[in-house]
């Protein structure tokens, strides 16, 4: 029987996007199955969806910071994804800076989704920046993580156009509705080995 | 009879942008007519392919400096354009920076057009920093001009994909290939002010 890759996956929020994640790994379209959820908040509804998957979903302190987690924090998150034996770190709405501990730990193997086509508007709420300086298309980018804001190597992108009357809300739900099926087909690539990185260029590798 | 729009060009290169603009008014696609080509580059190829149109098409020395108009000659840019009486000013590949006695001489009159998906990769040779960025989606944006490199309100963007066996020329071509259509399509929506200013934003006028 092939082994599958496993998957560890940190999240702060609703969990939309792990729910694209584990419905991808359900239906095969991503061989790999989602091994450990853990966020950083106590409450946090990916932890609730994550169990309705039946994947094991665990709340760990964060530690004192509100930005990054605290050096014990950030021990205790890599012991966890290593017990869980994870081979990748999908991040779906993670509210926190990983720093270098963490991503030595598990070296090119982290893997985040950012609701701008960057280098456009890293950092919070990229979908107003984006409204608010004019542009006429957006996007989403999945991306390695590495040691900057959201400046890793792109994985893929996808376009998603701006409206004249757009709110907020609007524009982030249409990048949410794109994230949900980029994400899936990244992470895919990804954990299938065929993707070719060469300095902070990222391709397909030929099969 | 119905007045057009008068357009004032302004190039340094070979004047593809301008033969699509030209063709567009031609055609009456854009409702205006290009009064008057000027280059800062004795042997431009835009100043032919503006004779070929029949359009008075001129160089004007630019002065001492590499990257803007001198003092003198900007007073000398300006004076044609408006015994031209130009409406409208289109930067059609124009390699110096615009200072503020032009844009204040035609205020909120000035559009260029730029090969990427603005604010990503403002400056020069945009298609190369998108290669070596590793961005999956990169495009044009036609904009307003404004004391800035590349910063004024956008009118239209339109986006290219990047191909992973991309060279900086493949690339460039596939973007300009977008901007003979997009240029017309912005410049048209100007000249009959079918455009809608409210600070940074730009959108299309209700009818």
């Amino acid at each position: 029987m092939e082994i599958k890759a496993r998957i560890g996956i940190l999240g702060s929020g609703k969990g939309s996007n792990m729910f694209a994640l584990a419905e991808a790994c359900h239906q095969g379209v991503i061989r790999a199955e989602i091994a450990q959820v853990v966020s950083d908040v106590e409450n946090a509804g990916i932890l609730d969806r994550a169990k309705d998957f039946d994947i094991p979903a665990t709340y760990l302190s964060p530690g004192a910071f509100r930005t990054k987690l605290d050096e014990d924090a950030e021990l205790n998150y890599i012991r966890l994804f290593r017990e869980a034996k994870v081979d990748w770190i999908v991040l779906a709405g993670f509210m926190r800076i990983l720093k270098g501990d963490f991503l030595k730990a598990f070296p090119n193997r982290v893997i985040n989704i950012h609701p701008s086509l960057l280098p456009s508007f890293p950092g919070l709420e990229a979908w107003k920046q984006a409204l608010e300086y004019g542009v006429k298309y957006t996007g989403c980018t999945v991306h390695f993580v590495d040691q900057g804001i959201d400046t890793g190597a792109i994985i893929l992108q996808e376009t998603v156009p701006v409206m004249d009357d757009d709110t907020p809300q609007r524009l982030h739900a249409r990048i949410q509705d794109a994230e949900h099926h980029l994400y899936p087909a990244a992470v895919g690539l990804a954990v299938e080995g065929r993707l070719e990185v060469r300095g902070r260029l990222c391709s397909k590798a030929a099969i």
